[in-house]
This record gives structure tokens, sequence and C-alpha cells, in this order.
């Protein structure tokens, strides 16, 4: 809003350019870091958090690592735990409820929080933690560091914190960059490809930021606008295609969507993304009545390879059929759907609305789902419904046409295989 | 920075502005609270949190309380706690310690953090903790829930995410009916005085937003801009003055600082707010070389009185040494100054620079201090040194000027009072 | 549009804030005027321009009539318009015109436009003009003067150049200032009775501003919201009234519209003004289905009273019927209606809708118009050809019921009085 | 500034997109021009003149011709103009000015000026005057047109209206697109080559701005921040060079400049850009104590041959000293320099501060230059005098080092060559 864009347009820079030399302390990092959870007050304690995050960013693996152990070793002490606890029991006081809660409590969240007070300081820890990710491996008391900064994160980058975007033609180079590399879905070659997502006048393009990380997109959404449901993702995105008034589409695709940040894995924010991103266009382009998905099937060939069904000769129409079943069909062991991308979007009040062959021709495409695709429907007055049922009984919810398509195919699921 | 003001722009205003009709579920609030904190997705996780805020805000009183203690009812099974504990203890895994981390911690931090999910609930959330500080009063169990809500505000006003903005006569209206409300130290009477403060070329005001309450200042300081430490509050303030080209000043003096938010309270960012202004005006004005407050001494009669000591007749030089000697040797029994303001600044890394008798000629003034006021020094290249000494030994350091002053004075402490 | 407010954030700051010592040239200010028309490049002419505009602000009225004295004299040689002239009759070369442009044009008019390139100096020309106006009296060399002018601002202050603003308890103080000071209706008479007019749901105010002079508005309009077309401005203006729901509102009022800017007199927009803001309200507020004025009716006792007609001890309903009569058929000598307020309505497409005794009962409501207002109803579709009758035969249009109530009084009009 | 940016951002947007169906009057282009001079009113006025540019610009080559003779032909009426003047002369009224003001000005001005009053219209009667550049030839009624299009455009175009923004990898990339396309020193061939030329901390990029056009840069300069004066276009712009801190660098290199409107032709802007720019740089990096240009030398061996000077077979002394002789010594007939940049830069106040051989090895290097560049020296403090005495005496100034070096050359000017 204006008053937020106003107090921030003055400040926000001249603080990012400070870098003027570090005053080096020297000592081990995991003695900057305890002096940091220790340190008496703040002015100390940011030049020691400047210090820590500017050198461990100049580790290699082997530094990183050690640093992780070393800070994954301010764990809690279970016998302060156990006291605290008695004491607050017996005495359930404020000062008893302070020193349990400051006992449960890993001093490594507090170190996390401290480094974080420094400007700038947010991206630096979501780089940090997908370092982490990338070298933890199997061992567990680095995977419960993981936990930590999991539990500080989903604080930070809370909904409410966050800020819906519009990516356009008009969005700074250096944000455009981002998304160039950051495209997961249908991968983007150049910047005359990225200007055929954003330019024409029938496409749109969301993404979430937060307001510590301006010019870092945590996830973005594309958008096709168009007359009815579209069945392939090259015509959505053909070279030659004519753009169209977008006061004209009747129908907004959403046919990629794409995490940017390894470092905020599992800290979800795709659900709001779409449904936001639904409403806002739904309210500037009132001829909109329809919002769905083109959407990959990442599972289809592995889970039919592992039912011992051969897919790799079915027609077109043979490939709908068991995509169809696939879909409402294929579950991992807790009953959820086998495929991710279903998971995701029944999870949000999704439906499977129609399937598509020869619809993602590409290598990837033909690789992953024998290049079948899906339309995911969101009904924007029955998403919170659906999304009721589907969390509650994990059953598929699915057009008649899928169901349909799905009954017709005779094929006899030998396991369940577990994927996440 | 630019990118945040234009990522900002288009989008806050929007979600602000939603106001249709809430549905209600009508369940009793500690009901949609647990439902809340079980709920299985963001959807209707929103809509509870939704509801849950606009009904909380349209509650009496008793109506706050009965809430509070539902909430603060939340609280750790410590059975779970000592389990978990051991389990972890015995098998250090990644899923032992989550198991350990949900169970230590209250599920009313969780439902906080639910809460502030829902865009505009951070305010919303700040002004219900100034109703629980407002209405806990003994009550150990509201004690510990204020704690969760100061955990978690701690994290999310984190300095790093604060944005520090000029206020100025170009201020929305809207931030500078705020400023009146909220000042604190000399209360500003109308527009124009306002006007007095903001718009003259020698005056500058500062503030910290959060993001997530772009119209709402966190916390503010005005500051003059003077040629030489000034005595007297009067006349910095005195309506008829001439202002000055701020080029031609040497000093910066703080004469004014006041927290905004009651649900912040003992959440800390006064400190950096000095230190981050100061920084920022050295580099707009080269000429300034002195940062100053103008500080009254809150403390200082009421100590006088407790000693047994008549300052009610002092001339202006007996007031001096006697506010000398006070900021110099009355403590509180933990060895810090007895003086609240005098530990705010000494614990930011100033000094006593110089007291002034006559200073402040208010009611308040008068009756708080007998006139005297002090200046704190804030020598930014020596602010962290004296703060890490203040911070270990609780001295307080002194210009030779105020050290001979309070020297001048006999009088025998007969006690240390506590004051917090 | 972003773009814009993206380029302008950084950039115009500094330019305003250069005040640094001017160089003084100590010329005669006439010489400085002859030396920047005659000037042979930018660098020096920046310099001169600003000298002049500096050394003009400071004169006395003699001073400044001097100034103005001195550069009407720099007029069109006639002998040079003939000579250039019939060169580019018997030879039309581009040099024949350019040789007959420069000829024909007074070389005052190149002086203000390179006045006009300093930095900020647009308002600086504005204010110029405005004590032009105010100094002119009937010396025909300073009215003509007045036109070259005139003629340049028409010229920059075109419609295209010109941004609409919304005007809220969200603008800056330094814009609020100016809309308390300009309000040339209703007056405003503190910053609460401003906020009584701007923070309200059902409260809208507009303004249009030009880049050059970001802070000063031109031109505004306060608009209410209600339902129902209303009859008086004390119940519009109620102190104690309650803030509706925008939404609810089925009428948007213009119930005031001031010009701000004196130097701009005669320089049209407010027709734009009310057209472009009803526009944009209807596109925001799908319920707003009427858009109307309550408008004074300045000219009516005056009328009334050359005339010879009594209506101090009117009734109501004769005040309205006198107001109706008075609205349909008082005309100036070239046919227009004798009310400078009508005359501008009516020239803007809008109809005479209706009208209200006791409507207005202020001092000067009662003393110009009895008490008396007017709705002009401006409906958007038919605006357009509204606006094209009356420009072509001057006919009133007015709504049955106005028509019935001018109808019923018999009043002979004895002449007409000029008044513009 | 905020105000400007903040007023902006809401409103400018929406008018941009209005694109509805346009009302199409139908009538020929030419009676919709006399009819928009002769409208009564603003409103059918506006709509007249969206259309007259809707179609204007769906005109192939043949019909704009045809429209530009139309406009063309409303020229001023030599019997009106001497008529109005004798009655001006014999009664020197304001009537009678304003009837000569409206008799010597050819209608077909006010028709541009009423063009322009649609939202938009600015950027289209730019490319319009494009197109009449494009299309005039030798016409001498067309090249009056043309005239009248370029007085009309200093004025809105006038220095004190334009906005310096910096261009940087944060710009959009819709800005970014252009500064591509109009490159006209050292072509930008990929969005990699514009990154180099941005985004390194050492890298700088300005560009004149009209608010009625906001995303379209009037004319830019490229910036490189270095240690000493360069000799070599080369190093400068090294795919593979180091990027240096801002505040290391000494000197700041102006090595390109373009202008990027061709329908702005003949509106001098360029000489403030440098000199602003200049200045901003010196305010922000204090380290900054040299201003240069590292500029083509566009006319040199075009010169020397018409000389009959051989060059081709020169040393790269005497190359320098070919070029050092040409700078001071080729004029044009009226005593300017030959060389346009030459024009350009001394005509700002700059002055002939070093050559290089080999400094530019590409084609078109070698082929206007043979390789040579020039340093022109931006000495703040003297610019103003420097300007003054170019411009009254043409005197070229140069260091001790280019006069030695152009002294060095022995060669026989045998003719001035003209080119403007």
């Amino acid at each position: 809003m204006t008053l937020l864009a106003d107090l921030l347009s003055t400040v926000f820079d001249r603080r990012y350019r400070r870098d003027g030399p570090r005053v080096k302390d020297g000592r081990p990092l995991c003695d900057l870091s305890l002096a940091l959870v220790g340190s008496a007050g703040e002015t100390s304690g940011l030049a020691l958090a400047e210090e820590i995050l500017a050198r461990f960013a100049d580790l290699d693996d082997a530094g990183k690592l050690a640093f992780f152990r070393d800070i994954a070793g301010m764990n809690i002490d279970p016998e302060a735990v156990r006291t605290t606890l008695e004491d607050y029991e017996r005495n359930p006081t404020k000062a008893g409820y302070r020193a349990f809660m400051e006992a449960a409590e890993p001093p490594r969240q507090e170190l996390i929080r401290r480094l974080n007070r420094v400007p700038g300081a947010t991206g630096a820890l979501v780089r940090m933690r997908a370092e982490l990710l990338r070298l933890t491996g199997a061992d567990p008391e680095l995977q419960a560091l993981d936990l930590d900064f999991r539990h500080l994160f989903a604080s930070w980058f809370n909904r409410g914190f966050l800020v819906l975007r519009p990516i356009s033609w008009e969005s700074p180079a250096q944000v455009l960059d981002k998304i160039i590399a950051y495209e997961a879905v249908h991968a983007i070659d150049s910047w005359d490809d990225l200007r055929r997502r954003l330019q024409p006048s029938d496409r749109r393009c969301f993404a979430f930021f937060h307001p510590a990380m301006p010019d870092e997109p945590l996830i973005f959404v594309e958008v096709a606008l168009v007359k009815g449901t579209p069945g392939s993702v090259q015509a959505l995105l053909a070279e030659d295609r004519e753009a169209m008034p977008a006061s004209q589409a009747d129908t907004a695709v959403f046919y990629s969507i794409s995490n940017c940040q390894a470092g905020l894995a599992n800290i979800s924010f795709g659900n709001s993304l779409i449904k936001q991103v639904a409403a806002d266009l739904a309210a500037d382009l009132p001829g909109l009545k329809t919002f769905v998905t083109l959407s990959p099937i990442p599972g289809l060939t592995k889970w039919l390879t592992a039912q011992g069904q051969n897919w790799q000769d079915a027609t077109a129409d043979q490939m709908k059929a068991l995509a169809a079943h696939y879909l409402l069909n294929a579950k991992v062991q807790n009953g959820a759907p086998f495929d991710p991308v279903a998971r995701f979007h029944l999870g949000n009040g999704a439906i499977v609305h129609a399937v598509h062959a020869d619809a993602d021709v590409s290598d990837k495409g033909r690789a992953q789902s024998g290049g079948a695709m899906v339309n995911y429907l969101y009904d924007l007055p029955k998403v919170a419904q659906n999304h009721e049922t589907f969390a509650t009984t994990q059953k598929v919810i699915a057009s008649a046409d899928v169901k349909t398509l799905a009954g017709s195919v005779t094929l006899t699921p030998s396991k369940n295989t577990e994927e996440r």
C-alpha cells in the first residue's frame, strides 16, 4: 500500500549498500556463535552476527559442515529441562515458566534469531539453510538443527508477512533474472522466451515476496488467459501464437508453479498463492469464469511401470484413461495420492477436471507421463469445502468425465509405492 | 528500496480493504481456537483465524479475560515433555527431536502464529497483547501467556525486519496522527505544534516501522539540529525561534523518544533507533560532529526525597550538582543506575555528558527533576566500547565536568531503592 | 504508473533541495532578462534564470510592477513582422517561416520559456503570474503580457500532462495544508474538519497535479457518497453524522470544487476533473448510479434584486421556484447563463436536476442565494451530447420538475446584467 | 520526490489501459482536424483527438504524407496577420494583441496542442514527428510544419520538466529493452552485454525522462568508474574485466551518449544530462575527482581525406597527432569545430583533454577515426566559463599536451567542409 511503499523507498537502499571493511574478530566461528548467544547487548551482537554471516559465506563445504556441527551442539540440556519443568509444575509462576521456556529451547534457535537482526540477514539465513539441507545427509543432529531453522522460518515466512506481486515486463531485470533461473516446470531458455511469458496481454505472472528479501521471489505462478480449457502446453506456449485482449478470456490457466528458494523447503505458501491469484484475477477481469491448471503428472510412468503396466505403446485414448486411473487410484501408504502434484492441488481444494494425451511432448513430458497432462479445477466457491473433504477423507474429487475414463481401465495395482 | 517499494505498492491496499461479511462459525472462541491449532489446512485455518480476531475485537473486558484464560490453558503437558525428552535422550533422531519440540512448546504459541497468517493480523495481535497486559494483573497463567506473546514478537519484530523511516511534514496525516498521539516526553498539543517539530529545516524525526503494520510507527525519535549542546528544552522548542539551514548545524539533539505500541512492551528496538539515526544523519549532514540527547531525569526528585535530601530550595548550581551526583551514584539493587532513562542511554553506549538546571520548567519537569535535564553523548566511534564496559561493569561513564560536579556534593545515600 | 513513480522517486527530492548561495550577477533584472533571451547556451542561461526568479521573489510590489513593465516591453517589432511576412509570402521556405515565427512572437514568451528551464521554476512562474494579475489593473501592456503567460500555461498545463490523484487522510500533511488553504466553497476550519472530509468511508477527494509542481494541487473536488440526491449541505457535512460503507452508496455528490492557483486563472481543467472523477468512481464502486453536484447559486439574490424582485420574504417553496426560474432564464448579454456556476456545469454537459431551499443556511449561503442550492446532474452517457447542445445553442437543459417550478414564477426580467 | 512518486503511482496506470472501442467518427482526418481546432468544448475535442491519433497510427506512408500536407495547409493567413497587426499598432489593447497572436500563429499549432490533451498523446506526437521527419524531404511546407512541432516540443520537453533517473539492473525490462535498442555509440548485442554495462559496481547509467512518457528514455549516458583517464574503449568494455568498488574510483568516464527519440531531433537536452550526472555522481562518490568522456572522433578520417592527407599508414603516434590537429583546427564555415561530437562537448563547456590511438579498434572506429578517440574533460568549476568562452569565440580549449601534439603536425588545410 502507499504508506508502506513510501516508507520503504528512501531507506532500504542505503542499508544494503553499507559494505565497509568488517572488523574481524578473529575468534573461531563457534566461539563467535557462543558469544553472540551470550552477548549482553545489541551493539556488539550486531557486529558478531555480521562477522559470522560474512565468514560463513566464505567457507568451503567442510568448513560449513563443521560450523553446522558446532551449532547443532548448542542443544538443550535435558537435565535443565527436567529441573525447570519440575519447578514450574510445583510453582507455576511467570519466572518458572520463563526458566522452562529457556531450558526447553536449544540455544541454537536464539543464535539464528540473533543472526537475523542484521539488516539483510534473512536472505543469508535462507541460503545457509539451503547449504545445511545440501550437506545434512542422514546426520540426525543436523536434521534436528534443520528443524529449528524450519520452525523459525515458518514463523518468519508466515503467510501474513508475504506480499503478492505481479511480475511483468515492467519488473526489474534483477527479479526477472531469478524468474528465468527458478522456472522449474517449463524451462525459460532466453530473455525472449521470458518476454513471451510476461509481455503479451493474455499472460500474467505473480510471485510471493518477503519484505526482508525484496528482490528474491519465493514462489511464482505463470498464468495464461485463454478461451476454454487448454489441453496442450505446446499450443499454450507456441512462439507464433497471437495474443488476445485479456478482457476476452474466460479461463485462467496456471501452467507453471515454481519454488525459488531451496532454503525454504517445506515452508508452505503455494496454496495461498494460487487462491489469492485466482481471487485477484477474478476481481480484475470479470470475464474470467474458470480457473484451472495445466499440470504435469510427474509420477505417472513410474507408477505404471511399478505396476507392470505397459504404457509405451498406449494410444492417446489409452494414455488418457491410464492417467485418469492413476490420478484417482494410485496412493501412497498413508492413503494420499501417489502423484505429488495431485497432492498439492487436491490439498488446496482443487479437483481433477480433465486429462489430456499428447499434451506435453517434450522429452521430460514423454518420460514422466507419456505426454499426458491434467487440468485441476479451482472452483472458488467450493475450494474450502473440497479442501476440507480431501483433508479429512483423502478422497480424490474428480469430474464425471475423468471418473468414467478412469473406470474404463482394468489394472490391478500390485502395491503402493511410497514417495514423498 | 525501490524493488520493495515497488512490489508493495500495488498489492497491499487491496488486501486491507477486504471487509466483506465474515462467515460466522458461531462456536465459542475457545473451540475456534482449538480448531485452529488442530486445523488440517490453510484454507479453513484462515477463516477461523479471521473470525477469532474479529470476534475478539468486539469483546468487552470480561470477555477478553475469559478468552485469555482459555488460551492460557493451552499449555504444555508436562508428562508429554518428560516422555518425549526421555525418548529423545535415548534415541536422538530427527523424529525424536520434533516430538520433543512439539511437546515443549505450548499450543497457544502455535495458535498465535496461526492467527498471524491472516493479512493484517500482526497489528491485531499487538493490540491483543496490549489488552492482555492491561488485564493480566498478578495472574501467573496470564503472565506466562504474555511470555509466549513476547517470545514470538521478539522474533517478528526483530531488528532486521524493521524499517527506519523519516517522518516529516510530507508524511501521511494518518501517520502524523499517531505521532501526536504517542509523543510521551514533550506533548504535542496541536497540528501546529506538530508542524513546528517537523517542518523547519533544522528539525528531523525518524521512526521504526514493521512491514506488516505499515501505518503504525513502533517507536520514534525527534531531533533538533543546533549549534552547540543545548541546555534547555524551552529554548529548543520555543514557538518563535528562527529555523537554521541544516547544513549549519554541528550538533544533533535527540530530545524525545517515544514508544508507540503498548503491545510491544519489552520488545527492545530503541537502542538501534538512535544509533541508526545518528549514522544516517552523519552521512547526510557532514557538518554534524556531536550527537547528544537532551533528556529528562525522571527519578531525580523521587530518589533525593528518599535519601532525605532537600532539593526544593536548591539553587540552580546546587540542583546541577545534585543531578550529577544522582546520575553517577544512585543505583538499584543489581547495581544498575536508578534512573530508567540513564539505564537506557548508558546501556546503548552513551555517556553522561552535561547536566543543566532550569532546563525543563514545565510542571512535569519541575516535579520529577526540579527542572534539571541531562545530555547523554553518543560518541559514535566509542559507542560499542562504552556499551561493552557498561554491560560488563555497570560503571557510569561521565565527562570530567559532570564528575567534578558530582564530587562537589556530600550526601550519604541511606539506601538503594528498587525501581524497574 | 509504476514506472513513472519509480523514476521520480530518487531524483526529484535532491533537486529541490539545492539551495546553496546564488552567485549574484548584480545587473538590473531587465538586463538579466535580455541576457537570458539572448543567452548563447544553456549553462549560463540556467544561472541567469535562477537569479531572475530568486530576485523577483524578493521584490516589493513596485519592484515587481517595474519588472513586469520591463518585460512587457520585450514585445514584437511590427516592422520585422511585416518584413518577414512579406519575405515568407514571396518565398515560402523553411528559413522564411522560421524568420516570421521569430518575429511574430514577442521575446518575452521566450523569456518565460527559458525561465521555466530551471528545476522547480514552473511553480515560481505560476506565482509570478498571480502577482501580475494582482498588479495589472487596466494597463493594456501588462494585460498583453498576461496573454503570453496564459498562452504558455495553457500549453504546459495541458490536460494530457495533468495527473489525477486521490487526496485522503493518507496524503502528505504538506498537501493537506493546501486543501485547507484553498477550499473556496465550504471553508475547512481545522484539521479535525479536514479529517471529517477525508477519512470517513463515504468521503472522497481528488485533485489534479502537474508533475513539475508535485506538492501543489491545481484544483480539487470533494465528494460525498450517499443514498439519494441530497438537498442540504448542512446534512451532508454534519459533524455527528454516521459514515456509511462506500459500497452502499448509490449517488456521488460533488459538493465543492476549488481552484488552488490564482496564477492559473482562465486555464481550464475543471471540466475534465469532474468527468474523470465520475468515471473513476463508477469503475471502483459499481453501486454508484447517479453523479450530481450540490452547488451554490452565487448570482441568485444579486440578480433577483437587479430585477426588482423581493426575495427576502420568500417562503421555502417560493425560493425554490425563484431559483429554478433564475437558472433557466437569467442570462448575460451573449446568451450564456447569468450564474457562473451554472455556466461551468452546463458547459461541462451537466443538466439542472433539482433545486432546494434552506440548503445552505450559512451567512454566505443566505446572502448569495437566500439559502437555495441546486443539483447539477452528470449523466455520463449523455454528457458529451448535452455539452454539444449547450455549446451550440446555450439552451439550459433541466429536469421536468425544475422546468415546472420555473414556469410557476411570473417575473419580468427588466434587463440583462453582464457578469463574467 | 516522494510526493510526486506517490501521486502518480495509483492513477497513471489506469488511464493508459483504457482501450475500449473507439467511436469512429468516420469523417476524413483533415475534417476531423479542422473540427478539433474549431471544437467548442473539451468533451468532444478529446474524442476527436483520440480518433485522429488512432487513425494516424494505422496509415501507410502515403496516407501519413497526405495527412501532413493537409495539416501543413492549416497555415497563417497573411492578410489577417497584417490587419490585426495594424489594428494592434493603432490601438494596443489586450483584445488587439490577442487578435494578432491568434492570426500570427498557424492553426496547426493549436491542433497539435489539442491532440496533446489526450492522456498518453505526447508519445504519439513524438512518433508522429519522427514520421514527419522521415517523410518530409525537401518539401518547404512540411519543413515549416516541422518547425511548429519543434517549437511546441521545445516548450514541452523543457529541461525543467525532465526527470533524471538512474538506469540499472533494477530498472524495468521494458525500459532496458529501449536502452538496448537505442544505444547508438557502442552497440549492446544481448541482455548479457547490457548486464555488463549496468550491473557491476563500477558502472552507471542515467537517462532523462518526461513525465508524460514515463517508460520512454529520451537520452541516456553510460558511465564507467575507473582509476585514471582511460585510453581505450576495448579495455573499458572488456568482457572479462574485474569490477571495482565504486568508492575506489577517482574518475567517471562518460563513454556513450545516445538520443532515443527520432521525433525529438534538435530538441536539446544532452548538455544538461552530462552536467547533472556529473554533479550527482560527485555528490554520491566523493572519491571522484575527474569527469571525462571517452569519445569517438567521427569526422576525423573524412576530413583528413578531404585534405588529401594520407592517414591509413599513420603510426599510432602520428594518428594521435593528426587527431589532435584535427580537433583544434578543423572547422566548418561558421568557425565551429568540424567534428560534431567536439561541437557538442565543447559547447557544453568541456575541453579537449587527451587523444589516444588504437582506442577503438572496431570496424566503425577504424573507419571513422583510424581507431583514435578523445577524452573531453568536464572540469565542473570551469564548465560555465569554458562554455561562455567557446560560445563567444568558438576557440577550442585544449590541454597543453594536446596543443603540443597538434603543433607537431604540418598539414595545410585546403578548404573547410560544411557538415552539420
